[in-house]
């Protein structure tokens, strides 16, 4: 059977087996494996939502209040905007699919960093869009301005802080430079580990109802997934203008979160404890990764993330090295993919990243 | 902000206020509810999923495992069929999603029965196509095959038994249709109270697998919402040919199904006890309400589903009766929308059921 033409451009993605299947190939024991791959919360997730969600176990058989009326309500709060200017989506992921399919179409462009969160690219691919990167490793907003008067894009993906890399964009010059984008052109802020980058630097801090107040056209991601330690339960939202909510409503389908993730995340708004003691082990535990790799002379990229991005010079190979700890039972992020010789380590628990770097050591 | 132009031909699903906080305005005590209203199981789910679901309470900070290696491996044995066969969806609906992303287009042409799940419109608007209907109320398939020869669909939808009326096509029938419809045209075939209708009737049943083995371009629906008892998980699955699952995957959003949900489906697939203790229970009250609607001269369609239609002639309007019946704290379906006089009842537990023999009584 022949699918619609704009597929032959769509690369799958490719799941395979379970990465800890293939680790107990080599005879790990399961209770030794360590992923710090996916930028998962290493400290779980609050306590108050486990207690919750457990009380609810005996009506998973019910649909979700499809209004999400309660979560709306404490985003609303959260974030100082309207309801009208939420949308919640099974993770971010999915509120970036809404915008492309609302946005986007066969032919017309989007614009994206080169090393950047990898969907971007596949949605837009789903959709027929032409894909335009920058050359720069880091956002650089001058070739993104460059670029945009050139090929006027559909839309402008920025993510800040950057997936993989971990660098973040400086509020002003994120501000200075959505002045000079038109109306008519959306532009996507991901802040997926905004909350982190608020811990660390102010000045690279971006509140999204700043954004929605100022730009029309400005669509903020955030997500449930990682600060909030919920990456299992898909759920992230989207903060916009009205009209721009109002578009991305006609593709939501009804019920795309679970009644258990609905409950989760509302609970997970309300434990700040719990936000706050993980954005401290994280930057506390990303002190030892940067000594460590001062110590050893190896590149870093200054992160805003839960993650570390570690640049290897032309001696070390980042898939021999990913691949020599996965034999041993340590999972990380190869991300030779994106054309840079680096690993992207997630910062774990102190034990975790103790035996990080007690296996890191021996390949250096 | 303008939109893709096809937007404009989709209207918002409405979700609206929960309905429970509607009837609360009515003073009742939400205890004295009862939603008969979006055939859940009244039965719950399987204590065994609520048991291994709380034991992975803590793992919600964790991706599910994206490949569903258990779930593929346990759904392929349970249908005789390959894991190449299978996708997983967050509800069968993001699978009728994938379907018409994947073969459908703007000017291309969707046909399905005049009245029908209400989500094959929605999801074929989004990407422009034109909505063919038939004119009868049942699936007429002389008629869908007129239809086919006369409009050429990309898609054909067949829901069997068909929601919100609660009908079912003989197998045979369906096979003979299905021989005579090109191996272009990918058909639909909706399946998601298929558990329903094997327990009723082995002439009116479908097997996946007999489907998937004769016809190339057909797609099996089923869902884990229903007879499972897991609505509120999201977790159902697309059954077809190797060609039609690998074009769906370039649209599946990796992730798209939750830590919990994965688990739930995998232990519900394990405990059949729980399955036929709900399908027996369904059609010992069903017995109850024909009786009733024997007894009171109310014409209902004969149901193979866990819903009864109830049709009234024209001294009753069904909006009214299931809004007096809402003032009470009885929530059922008005289906007036589908132009029908009629609502649709999910079969409750006894107790629930009695309640509503109570207060339709009188309204009757």
């Amino acid at each position: 059977m022949e699918f619609n033409e704009v597929l032959k451009g769509v690369k799958t993605y490719e799941a395979g087996k379970p990465i800890e299947l293939v680790v107990r190939d080599y005879g790990i024991d399961p209770k030794d494996i360590v992923k710090l791959a996916s930028n998962e919360n290493p400290y779980g997730c609050s306590k108050h939502v486990q207690e919750e969600v457990s009380k609810i176990i005996s009506k998973m058989a019910l649909y979700p209040d499809d209004s999400m009326f309660e979560l709306k309500e404490a985003l609303s709060k959260r974030f100082s905007l309207k309801s009208e200017n939420i949308i919640v989506g099974a993770g971010s992921d999915q509120v970036i699919e809404f915008a492309v399919h609302a946005k986007a179409h066969n032919g017309s462009k989007v614009l994206m960093n080169s090393v950047t969160f990898a969907m971007y690219e596949i949605y837009s691919r789903q959709v027929g869009a032409e894909i335009i990167r920058t050359s720069s490793q880091e956002h650089d907003l001058e070739e993104f301005y460059a670029l945009y008067k050139e090929h006027k894009p559909s839309i402008i993906f920025i993510c800040t802080p950057n997936n993989p890399t971990g660098d973040a964009l400086k509020k002003e010059a994120l501000f200075d430079f959505l002045a000079k984008i038109d109306s008519e052109t959306l532009v996507i802020v991901d802040g997926a580990y905004m909350e982190y980058t608020k811990y660390k630097s102010s000045e690279h801090a971006v509140e999204p109802h700043e954004l929605i107040e100022k730009f029309s056209n400005v669509l903020y991601l955030g997500t449930f997934s990682k600060a909030y330690g919920l990456g299992g339960m898909r759920v992230g939202y989207g903060l916009a203008s009205e009209n721009i909510i109002d578009a991305f409503y006609k593709l939501r389908p009804p019920f795309n979160i679970t009644t258990l993730s609905l409950k989760a995340a509302i609970v997970a708004l309300g434990d700040e404890g719990f936000i706050t003691r993980s954005l401290e082990g994280n930057f506390e535990q990303m002190k030892r990764f940067e000594s460590f790799a001062k110590l050893h002379e190896i590149k870093y990229i200054q992160s805003f993330t839960n993650f570390i991005t570690l640049c290897f010079d032309e001696q070390h190979n980042s898939s021999d090295i990913a691949f020599d700890l996965l034999k041993q039972g340590m999972i990380v992020r190869d991300i030779s993919g994106y054309k840079i010789n680096a690993i992207r380590v997630t910062i774990g628990t102190q034990k975790e990243n103790d035996r990080f770097f007690e296996l890191f050591e021996k390949l250096i």
